[in-house]
């Protein structure tokens, strides 16, 4: 195993797009640490990562308990090195009507997308500001940026969310933090998706027009990319949807 | 004295702000129901406008309590007639570096600039919804739509009351009940201004220049206005800012 | 005849929106001076706010020629005294595909719905700047902040609009010059539209379900309203929509 | 020499973005077609690139006259090649106080950053549509999404090059055509900036603290990164500045 760029560490990295940035970060020579509620579901990509010779290890955090969050940097920081990559990825999409929200979800929703994504944004500026360098990535959608009908609960999270990033943004960029939001404007293809997409409408995978939805491989590019960029020239935002996509 | 046009329920209306709201309402023929978290500190304004002939209330409410936001609307509804007019106006600007951002401050200005503002908006159309009419108003500011350095928090908790805003215009709007936000994009003319830039800077009250702070009476104008609209031509959303204001 | 307020100079006023300002205006006590490019157009306007005592003039004005825009400016300023609020309304809405749009076309949009408004624009800050006082309107639409499939040109038109209202407002607000864009983000209620509607979709007037055209006397309100706003609260922008309006 | 991956037509460019562009296609395998106003001025880079064994070739286009840019995509298609990538980055930064901005201003303004914009974007579709692919790249600016104090005609041109490439990207997106719109949201690193900069503040080119501009290289990056997206995921838009800016 060839000497580790640092720890890149994946908060709320499902089967979907964390998997893919996992396997994009590992690839590119990172130590690839990735944080769930449930450890155990990330058992599979993780014996997946180590087969081809990465560095790669699992944790369960809750990503909306502060203690929980602290504990997991320093615990990462000390076994497996600096953090030069933060993710945060976790948050629910959810659709109701606004009398049907009841404050429990709204709540929810808010302490899931954009709560823990302040709780594990600041952890990671601690640690990145002692070194004076890192990448922080934050996963944005549609409602990021529109209240849609329906949409009060998870839009509010997500405007938050964005806020967030922007603030940091501003702050961290003259200490040589990189903050990414990055607008996923679009249905991203993953095993939930074919799911939902199946009960609510009866599309099978294989009926969904290729392209039609955003591969989580792409999304991993997208990030790549902007950890790349010279600090001449940062992208703070940037959207992605299919080539098909109405917008 | 006349009869009432109906309620318009103010929460979180203090000295400024509120003040001027529930002055121009009651002026406007409708009775004005006043709720801060400590009625007490209205009662001097309570006071004027009945010296003046109006029918005004003052409520202690903590907007961030869901049974409290319920027990109000069905009490108001009860003793004073039906709600027509609805404004969420609280929330507390703080500005913090991200490292002294505690989760504490950070889930206060959330619960207090959003959640309320959520809360309080879903009760209000709850009970318009059932009478298909009504008009729902939510105070904006610079950091609505800006996330500055340093405004993690409260950038995040206005951005979030924003997608509220949104998402219950674009589902209530075809239900005949009007949604605004203001995004007032200026320093509010007010005793807590004057006392902030005198400890902050050493301005006195008196030496701030004319017209550089906006007037409370003119963020009241700005609702009447939109309140008066007629159907076929609802704003959503409008600046405010002094005609010296640098944006 | 009371002593006037001052002219109102509307550019690019139509039997639409440019009629229902001039009504409003003239109301409001202002000498109303009408251009469009056929005067002989504005001839039932002009007797009918005459009939009702108001002080209105019509003139044939092409707003895409500079020496007549300074001309007009020059002559009305002489003839009926300081103009104090100004509005530019041209513009029409095209869209094409976009191999479709000719040269020709992409230019006349943007003469007239950009071109025309910097030089309108830019004279009338001229008067008003001698005076340290005044207000200009321009009419926007949802093309001005979207580009939509089909709409290069009168999008790319109408945002180059929305940006000569942004500067000069930065500009000339500090100097008591008050610059207002309204975002009309719907169809208007016109003789135009209701034309439109039948040759494209055969809906008769008389079907068009009633507020879901925004009404030329509601966009005329909003702008007296902003007209009307004390310089410590000025509006730059906001939108317009009927309540059914999805958006 | 390698086959040709088909041709990047490059327009608008100069000795700092055009050149970085240029070089980065030739090094990815691109015909590289060179248009500017004068081809005697890209004759330095023609060598050097050709030096490295790169097929590359200068043409004088003036790309405000439809008859050049018509002419151009014609003798490229038939002498080198498909075009598959084409860049518009021609515009010229202006500031100026709204009463000093001649009619000439604005309109050369507009004609170079947005009219010839959207004539070179439009020719760019038609042989693109032609083999259903393609990449078509629009330079941004601040003055994209700011009409600042000062820039009523270089904002009008910007913005309403944005509108262009929005409204392209929605329609030739489903068609296989990516179209990008870069904002740069800084100064650019180039000679000419350099020499504006010691003119204005006097400050000579070793002063400038080191990235805080950005590199022409990391904007040719960033378009590079573009091109290789998959169509299941395209950016449209993404800002680039350095880590140092204010914004």
């Amino acid at each position: 195993m060839a000497a580790s760029r640092g720890v890149a560490i994946l908060v709320g990295a499902g089967d979907a797009i964390g998997a893919a940035i996992a396997r994009r970060f590992a690839r590119g020579g990172y130590t690839v640490c990735i944080c769930r509620r449930d450890a155990s579901k990330s058992q599979g990509l993780v014996a997946e990562l180590r087969a081809a010779g990465h560095d790669v290890h699992a944790f369960s955090v809750d990503a909306r308990q502060e203690a929980e969050v602290q504990g997991i940097f320093a615990r990462v920081e000390k076994e497996h090195g600096p953090v030069e990559v933060c993710l945060y990825n976790a948050g629910s999409n959810v659709n109701k009507p606004l009398l049907d929200t009841t404050e429990k979800l709204f709540f929810k929703a808010w302490e899931l997308a954009c709560y823990g994504g302040f709780l594990v944004g600041r952890e990671a500026a601690r640690v990145m500001l002692s070194r004076g360098r890192g990448t922080i990535f934050f996963t944005g959608a549609t409602a990021s940026v529109r209240g849609g009908s329906g949409f009060a609960a998870f839009s509010s999270a997500k405007f938050g969310l964005r806020a967030v990033a922007q603030a940091m943004a501003r702050e961290l960029g003259p200490k040589n933090i990189h903050v990414v939001h990055l607008l996923i404007d679009a249905g991203v293809d993953s095993e939930a998706i074919h799911q939902r997409m199946k009960a609510a409408k009866g599309i099978e995978a294989s009926d969904i027009p290729p392209d039609s939805l955003t591969k989580t491989s792409s999304i991993a590019e997208a990030y790549w990319f902007t950890h790349q960029q010279s600090k001449d020239g940062w992208t703070h935002e940037l959207d992605l949807r299919p080539s098909v996509e109405k917008w």
